[in-house]
This record gives structure tokens, sequence and C-alpha cells, in this order.
């Protein structure tokens, strides 16, 4: 086999010399994300969460949930460049290298990829784990600051799908992957940014409503 | 002179095949566009924003100069493929030939820079003039809708200096175009964005503190 067909990526002509392939099972990859995600919603549910009501604490949930996805997942494949060369069955570089089957650009590093990959990393990981701890504590900047990051997700989304849509759409392996990986597990991050989106932007109104009903009384 | 190198921009190798050379001097072009955004800011400045405070009426101002310059200008790149083979002199394909100087992603149609100049010319340009409108009428959306766009200016301006720098920041000219064109003329949408999203952000808290209050005292 030559080294440009050595990976099960496509477009067949990527060039990743030095690929290692994948040890993991696709469903040991999966269940252990999953675990992952379930002990740390099952943690923010119980012990975070316990004295706020229940859309709070599911929102303390998503935000624990896609705060550490974006820091510890995101993070390391934007700072690991040499990912599928691992043998180390590192479960990090396995986790992109069975991405990669959904979007090659990630074994390819795309540089929008790594540009959305590397803000969502290192400005929402970390700000999505302050939303847990400005909903717990009740802040004023609570909504702001949620809204702020599911627009930032929402725009990443998009120059995601728009980049790979003018490049052809052409970087999954197969039609399975594509809409299993490209489409719906990134469909969650466009869902759910949008409902939270939606949500604080009507609270911020509201609130910018009642302080000017408040400061008309006051001046009648 | 071989193909590859009939047009002004940087890399050499950049292949633009029925390449048309500019027709406008830098200076016509910058006049067209200095002039035509002074009538905008004097129209805004006088008309439409007679009656409010002079912040405000600064803001109405930046949000139409900053709104059509979204709509049309980036608008005619994005929906424009083969502005450089333009050969009428129309304006706006001579402002891309002469900016692709600066920046030779746009003579070279690269998917990042579509993808964001997509998105800032068919959602932030509307929602700019939005903007115009929200603070003229003391809107309730007023502050949220300027700080989603100006968020989504940063973060379209971050994936445009990210994306460049990894494919290793040699769309220039030369150094003149490069600071001129690339550093000075976005840096503008990094300075301002950032000062209103600053305003916007602590005027939606204050407000949420506001109501946060009134709440508490009328619970009392």
């Amino acid at each position: 086999m030559d080294e440009a067909a050595a990976h099960p990526y496509v477009p067949r002509d990527l060039k990743l010399p030095g690929y290692v392939p994948i040890s993991m099972s696709m469903s040991t990859i999966l269940a252990v994300y999953l675990g992952a995600s379930l002990f740390v919603v099952t943690f923010v549910w119980f012990l975070l969460g316990r004295k706020k009501a229940h859309l709070d604490r599911l929102l303390m949930c998503w935000w624990a949930f896609t705060g550490l996805t974006h820091m510890v997942l995101e993070g390391y494949f934007v700072f690991s460049p040499d990912f599928f060369k691992d043998n180390t069955s590192c479960y990090l570089a396995e986790v992109w290298k069975e991405y990669s089957k959904g979007d090659s650009r990630y074994a390819g590093r795309d540089s929008a990829v790594i540009a959305v990959e590397g803000i969502t990393a290192v400005i929402e990981g970390p700000a999505s784990l302050l939303a847990v701890y400005a909903i717990a504590k009740g802040k004023s900047y609570s909504y702001v600051l949620q809204l702020a990051i599911s627009l930032g997700q929402l725009y990443g989304c998009l120059v995601y799908f728009i980049t790979a849509f003018l490049e052809g759409d052409n970087f999954a392996t197969n039609s399975f992957y594509y809409y299993s990986y490209y489409i719906f597990a990134n469909g969650w991050w466009v869902l759910i940014p949008f409902l939270i989106s939606y949500r604080c932007w009507n609270k911020i109104c509201e609130s910018a409503n009642g302080v000017e009903t408040k400061i008309k009384k006051k001046t009648r």
C-alpha cells in the first residue's frame, strides 16, 4: 500500500506520513467519553446544583460537560499536531483518529478547523466552567456570559460547516461517519447553544425592560 | 510574463487565470470609501441621531458605517468569486483587487475568509443596521444586540488572523500593504467591537443587578 492510502480517511490523497492506525474500538472510545461525561453530569447535578431549580441544574451540567469537552478533548487536538502518529494508544489521540473518519480535516490540520477549535478550547472552554460557577452563585453576568459562549459556539459551527461546504464537503470516510460524527455529534452544539442564546437574549431584554420601567416610575 | 506572475499578489505562485489589473488608483478607491462613509456618518449624526446623547449618536454612526461596509463591500466580495477578472472598472471589484495586496487570500478565495466574510455580510451587516434602529428607538434589546454583533466581529477577526498565521502569514504584497491594510484597517474592527462589547456587557450586568435589587425589595 502506498503512503497516501495508508490511512482510512477521505480524500484518499490526503498525506499523513507516519500515521499509526487506531488501536481502540469505536465502542471503547465512545464508552469512555460518555462514561466520563455521565460522571461529570452526575457530580454537577447532585453536588454543585443541589440547591438550584431543575433548569439551572441542567444548564450547569451542560456547561460543565461542554467546558470540559472543549478544554480536554479539543484542547488536546489544538496543541497536538502529530496526534495521528501517536503509538501509545493515548485515549485523546484515539478520539481524534476516530473522529477524523467523520472529518479528515482534523488529521489534515486544516487551518480553519484549528482556528475554530483553538478559540473554542482556549476561550470558550474556561468560560463554560465560569458559567457553571455563575449559575451556581446567581451572578449578574450569568445570562450574558451564557449568551456570549453560545453565540461563539454557533459562530464556530457556522465557520466549521461553511468551510467544509466550500471545499467540496468530501472529508468523511463514508456516509455513516458523515451523518453520525460530522452532522449528528456537531448538531448538539448547534441546537443547545441556539436554545440557550434564545433564552438568555429574552432574559436580558426582560431585565432591561424591568430597569426601564423602574426608572420611568422614579422620574414621574 | 507567465500566467502565475501576471498579478501583483503574494505568494507569487498564486494562480489567478484571467486576472485583469486594477484600473483605479489607491487614492481614488480610498477617497470614494471615505467619502461615502463620511456621507453616511453625517446623515446619521445630523438626522437620525439628532435627539440622542452624543455617545448614542456616535454608536449609531458606527453601526450604520460598519453595517453598510459589511453588506455592500463584503457582500459583493462574498458573492463575486470572479471579481479579479472584472474589466468594467466596477468600483467594488477594484476595492477587492486593491485590498488583496494586503491579503491575497481574498483574490485566492480562501474558504476561511469566505466563511467569515459570508457570516459578516449576511448576518452581521443587517444586524448592524438593526442596531442603528434599536439605539434610535431605545429598544430593550439594544445592548444585547450590539454585544452579539461585536462579539461576532471579534470572533471573525480571530479566525481571520489565526488562519493567516497558521498558513505562514505570507499574503501581503509588501510590508506597506501588510501594515496598512491587513493590520491597521482590520485593527478598527478589533478595537471598536472590543470597546462596545465591554460597555454593553457592563450595561447588561447593571440591568440584571437592578432587577435583582428590585425583586429582593419586593419580596421583603
